[in-house]
């Protein structure tokens, strides 16, 4: 097992894998930009290097920093957290160019997946179902038109190298498509620098289920089962849960076969989630896989009773995974809602400055992750996300009633927070009848829920 | 089930069964003493009833102001929690005479098992072992003496009536048995106003393991397991664990079914502990039994994923326990410190005052358990604790990291802790080892583990 692991991350996900390395008696590197050296993770880790100003460019995705950083402290391993470099294969092969290992799958596979145009094609090839759409890269507007006519309106028109949203856009009818696709795929030069499109058949106000899974180095992948993720405003979640209250067994057990047939089709190794779209018919479409850890991850370690942070750290060290397929057996159900500093009322408008004073729920079945305390400054430079709050109870309606106490329960002050936004949720009808789908947000703002 | 519970009790564990309350979609009424008008169960519940002056004999103690509150209120049903009148077989059938129902046993069971000579004579019969000793009582020094030839020294002398460690002296030879009991009838005539004593054989520094059971009124009687509260000062719990590292899997199948065996022995429903002392060839001994809900059961929820509050009210409302003793699955390792204000080095003495600030601990498998808040006044008048931290690791080893980890990320500014003392207890090798009896912290503060 690893002596010392590097934390190329910050806030609650740098917290949660210091905590995890403690657990395993592993020591802990923290980095931290100027702005975050009173940040928690810098207190908590056994060491701590600087790496830059601010700014995430000069800090936390600057890679040459990290490496050596890492080299520096002689830690044997990093790993990247979400966001940031979690997915970036340039860093993950500068990892393991400069002998360290890289928690999270190889270059090879981060790269197969992250283009989105050809992870559609490995899952096609895989027997994994896409969304009805075209196989090959497009490289001209007038190409994808006579796709298009095949699909049928409305349409999705995506950019290969794309993610986050950007260069995607939707095509209503004929007559928007060749525009549509035109600043989608300049959007996509700019941010990418690459010019092919892929189309997809639209679904509109889909459920987004996802798949958890986790694999080591000898071929075992297992399924931790799906989390509903379909609350989101701006594509941004906000409340997540396992079991998905819109899956039935007969689905579930499709999307877990899925979801493993995705991931032996790459020799996934780590923990990585395969993303799907459901219809309103059920029928389920591979969106993507995000190879690393997820913010939502909690709620699957709420169920099925692992710890996603430590079997990555396990399997990265070249050990078998901790269980089998049959271990797994998931009880109750787990909710998460993410606390964030902002003005629901305003867009979601970011409300930096310095929590002054903080209460936190707890009881049985709560679960806090959080890199805030009193006096914590949350600065413009990073997310807005202040704690997650994870509940579990024996059913779904317990699960929602425990969460409503633990978000009456918390106490944040000094900055403004979406709590009474994540409490109207719990108590919204709609949610509780488990048929909000990603539309959900949206009709909610305008008060159709 | 029930509408509305009243909770006639205070501190962090008045806050658990609201919590567990709201769970169900039950109402609450607290009720609080003048010196807790600004105490989160107060602040918690739907309703709050005060019951009189700060000192617990006029308020938490008082029956009539407390059954008076929950006529007021309509509240249908009373949690005594632990402590306070929760084993006071006189409320209990006040509470029944009044409508109310009392969540725990029935009175007659609480006298059974609070008199303790009484409840040894049950255990006999019912073939659970005792500590050798007396069977009926005595009421003399001269009967005594002569039983006591018979036992051996060093000998117990207990009052029948007794609990909390009053009416309860050790004879270590026959020249001192004649003051010994003496003391000790005496103690017990003031305390308790019985002069029945009973004798046991003296087990030095013992293991102190206790059953954590629960029945229904259907006659399902399931047990979750050994808790192993070894860890103690002055015969006050620190540091709690499931399961107990001094017990193999043959003890620990012997125990549980002694402890369904004592519990069906009364007719029991509700929770209920049953407490044994292991000699260090780990045979066992049955003690006494608590007939309400225990600080540690926490421990016990985290490896069996239960909720006993839950099943003590659902029980109580006359359904069927949640589970079968199939479904009872323990997996991993839990340990629970109790934080207390005080200071260990001057005697456990207590340090009330006022927490101007406060962080807790979090992340996967950790619990907090607590009524404290920034600004929280801990008063000279009732117990001095803080916090329960409680963690579930994979095994032992994991849990007392992830303990150390929480201990550590834990401020406590304002008042004096224990938690460096905790700190050490984690960090000491004979705890590591498992091998900590009742006589470890006496040691540990003279530094001979």
């Amino acid at each position: 097992m690893f002596e010392k692991i590097l934390i190329a991350n910050r806030g609650e996900i740098a917290v949660r894998i210091i905590r995890a390395c403690r657990a395993m008696g592993i020591k802990t590197v923290a980095v931290y930009s100027t702005a975050d050296n009173h940040a928690l993770h810098t207190y908590l880790a056994d060491e701590s290097v600087c790496i830059g100003p601010p700014l995430a460019r000069d800090s936390y995705l600057n890679i040459a920093s990290i490496i050596s950083a890492a080299k520096g402290t002689h830690a044997e391993a990093i790993h990247p957290g979400y966001g940031f470099l979690s997915e970036n294969s340039t860093f993950a092969k500068l990892c393991r160019d400069n002998g360290i290992v890289f928690i999270g799958p190889s270059p090879e596979v981060i790269d197969r997946m992250g283009n989105k145009s050809q992870a559609r094609k490995t899952m096609m090839d895989a027997g994994v179902p896409v969304v009805p759409g075209t196989r090959n890269p497009i490289h001209s507007a007038e190409d994808g038109l006579a796709k298009a006519r095949e699909i049928g309106w409305p349409i999705m028109i995506k950019a290969s190298a794309g993610g986050g949203g950007k260069g995607m856009r939707v095509s209503s009818c004929e007559d928007d498509f060749i525009e549509m696709f035109s600043i989608a795929q300049r959007e996509s030069m700019n941010a990418f620098g690459d010019n092919s499109m892929y189309l997809e058949r639209c679904i509109l106000n889909p459920r987004h289920v996802e798949v958890q899974i986790v694999g080591d180095t000898f071929g075992n992948i297992v399924s931790l089962g799906e989390r509903d993720c379909s609350v989101q405003r701006n594509h941004q979640k906000m409340v997540e849960e396992s079991p998905s209250p819109f899956v039935n067994d007969e689905i579930r057990a499709a999307m877990n076969e899925a979801a493993i047939r995705a991931a032996q089709a790459v020799g996934y190794t780590s923990a990585g989630t395969v993303e799907f779209l459901l219809d309103e018919d059920r029928t389920f479409y591979f969106m993507e896989m995000n190879t690393r850890i997820q913010v939502e991850h909690p709620v699957t370690e709420m169920v099925t009773r692992t710890d996603l942070i430590e079997e990555m750290i396990s399997v990265a060290a070249g050990e078998p995974l901790t269980f089998t397929q049959e271990d797994i057996d998931p009880r109750g159900h787990a909710i998460e809602c993410r606390v964030n500093a902002e003005e629901p009322a305003r867009g979601f408008l970011p409300s930096p400055g310095t929590i002054s004073q903080m209460h936190l729920p707890g009881g049985n079945g709560v679960r806090v992750d959080t890199a805030a305390y009193d006096g914590y400054q949350i600065t413009p430079y990073y997310d807005s996300m202040i704690a997650k709050i994870i509940v579990h109870g024996r059913d779904r309606t317990e699960a929602i009633a425990k969460m409503r106490t633990a978000l009456e329960e918390m106490v944040v002050v000094g900055v403004k927070t979406n709590l009474d936004f994540q409490y109207a949720i719990m108590e919204n009808e709609t949610f509780a009848a488990g048929t909000a789908d990603t539309g959900f947000i949206e009709q909610f703002l305008k008060g159709e829920v």
